[in-house]
């Protein structure tokens, strides 16, 4: 107990006094299961991360002429503005056409085990080169995006300052690295709840903190832990009970379709919670708006608990206590295609 | 003549001071025809513009769900990145439709005498009305932008804090009127040709100044004059000679279908040339990349001139130095959808 949160002031002292107390209990009790969000990454995989890198990446995260048709950028479906997400239920790609799953957000992502809800991709840089080549997203091909990008001489510049000692620095594989790097400074610390980890009882309140209690005792720490409250490990979705085919789709069996081993079917990472109030729709099929109804969805089908209209409103509370300060970020200035940059089609 | 432009270094005297009073004579005629990209824009239409507007209008520049689809924002097409425009033969709107001209640029259009090609739109207020509500572009309505942005607590924050005093601030007008208002700040002061202007000789090299000439005594000036060079009236393309159909297809008579005068057949508001350099390909139609190209059309269809390559090059070299200093937008936070907000379509 803090004796700092005790104001002496007769009656008041218990009545502060014991919710600090409770704090104190509650904030152990969260330290052991959670962290809260650092506030920089100042390396990735063992790399250093360099400002030139960052800079770079952050033109290619804005970048369309990285899609064939010159219109789809990262942040088209991972949108600084909106919780670096699309807020679709499934994203729309090149000529419209529908993906398969919701766009997970971008923020924070670095702190996942790996990328994608089947977790395909083992980190960002992976990731990164997926939907540039994807043929329902951006629709283009490594090839085409290095001879966009060699067109251009400030991009051959820019990629010879982030990978300075490289024989060939402009390629492919250093466009997914530098975004990557930028990747790294979309982080949200600051939250409400990391304000109460780091010692602020009053972070959050009486309601936020009966739902971080539910949230902690019904067991959904079990798979929504660590820094991002999820995105850390695997797990089968409708572990007790299968949830509705509209929010688990028959067709779409998770990790099953990258490991094929029989135990991965319907099993996704676990989502993480960070800034999830921002992030609707839900689930990889992003086919429910409501925050609530998320939850109750994940108390029946993952802990086959009919979680109370109480527990559900607190649980909600204290989720959204989990928005970060958004990333502040400067638009960049592309540079202008050539008479040798490739059309878009 | 500026006596500070004499070096007395004996020989170099004369090397020097003789380029420097060319420069007088040219800045002289120039200041007649231009005028440089002031700092900033403080009222639009005899109002003042506040902060508040400003940053909703910013927000609402950058928000997917003015449109229907909830992917296409104004920023898809007037790219904050790529000189305010999408760089596209035709921008690609709702269902990867594609609209008829070649989007113009947002970048310092305040100083246009009307929006759009035909200048059918009387100022950016009327302009921003037209994209949102056009079933090739956005494809949504007002009642539909309404019940979108009520749905938003923080937006009718905004709005009420943007239009105090109004009986109902968020309104389908008022979204105009914000996003007008952010696009004052969408000005790109302090080119090479400004600083020119404002008196520093050596912000043009010899060539650049050959073309500020030849640009001048050619009369490509009799339309691309004042603060914008160009924007300010409207001219047939193809005043002396027709352009290739490719370039004026038959099929788009420009300001004809805004006033139905026969005189208006293929009359199109002079483009404005800020920033030229980074909004290619160029002319309504958007089928030319090269702005070198673009100069020679210019000088056979509406002057009869046959320019030579010097001619072609020098000018070319000076409109290059009309790219301005570029907006530093910092990406605006969006407030997320509710229960309310009208899903995607």
């Amino acid at each position: 107990m803090q004796t700092s949160n005790w104001v002496p002031l007769g009656g008041l002292l218990v009545a502060l006094g014991a919710p600090a107390a409770h704090a104190d209990a509650l904030r152990d009790q969260a330290s052991s299961i959670f962290k809260p969000i650092p506030d920089s990454v100042t390396e990735v995989q063992g790399e250093a991360i360099t400002p030139a890198q960052i800079a770079l990446g952050k033109q290619l995260f804005f970048e369309p002429r990285l899609s064939s048709s010159h219109i789809i950028s990262c942040n088209t479906c991972h949108n600084i503005g909106t919780g670096g997400a699309d807020n679709l239920p499934t994203s729309s790609g090149h000529a419209w056409q529908k993906g398969a799953r919701n766009s997970p957000t971008v923020f924070n992502a670095v702190f996942n085990v790996a990328q994608f809800w089947d977790g395909r991709a083992k980190d960002l840089q992976e990731q990164a080169k997926g939907p540039v080549q994807n043929p329902l997203e951006m629709h283009s091909t490594p090839k085409a995006v290095e001879q966009t990008l060699a067109s251009m001489p400030e991009y051959v510049e820019a990629f010879s300052k982030a990978f300075p000692n490289e024989k060939a620095p402009l390629s492919f594989e250093n466009m997914a690295r530098a975004i990557q790097a930028f990747e790294t400074t979309l982080i949200t610390p600051n939250s409400r709840f990391d304000q109460f980890l780091k010692g602020d009882d009053r972070a959050l309140d009486a309601e936020e903190k009966h739902g971080l209690k539910a949230f902690m005792d019904r067991g959904c720490t079990a798979c929504h832990n660590g820094v991002n409250i999820g995105g850390q490990a695997y797990f089968p979705f409708g572990l007790v009970n299968k949830p509705a085919d509209k929010v688990r789709p028959v067709g779409d069996k998770g990790r099953f379709e990258v490991t094929r081993s029989g135990s991965d079917e319907y099993v996704f990472r676990a989502a993480p919670l960070r800034n999830v109030a921002l992030t609707a729709p839900y689930f990889h099929s992003g086919q429910v708006q409501d925050l609530k109804e998320a939850v109750a969805i994940m108390g029946n089908a993952q802990l086959g608990a009919d979680l109370s209209n109480e527990e559900v409103q607190s649980i909600t509370a204290f989720l959204k206590t989990l928005t970060g300060r958004q990333p502040q970020i400067v638009y960049p200035v592309l540079p202008p295609s050539t008479n040798a940059t490739p059309r878009p089609e």
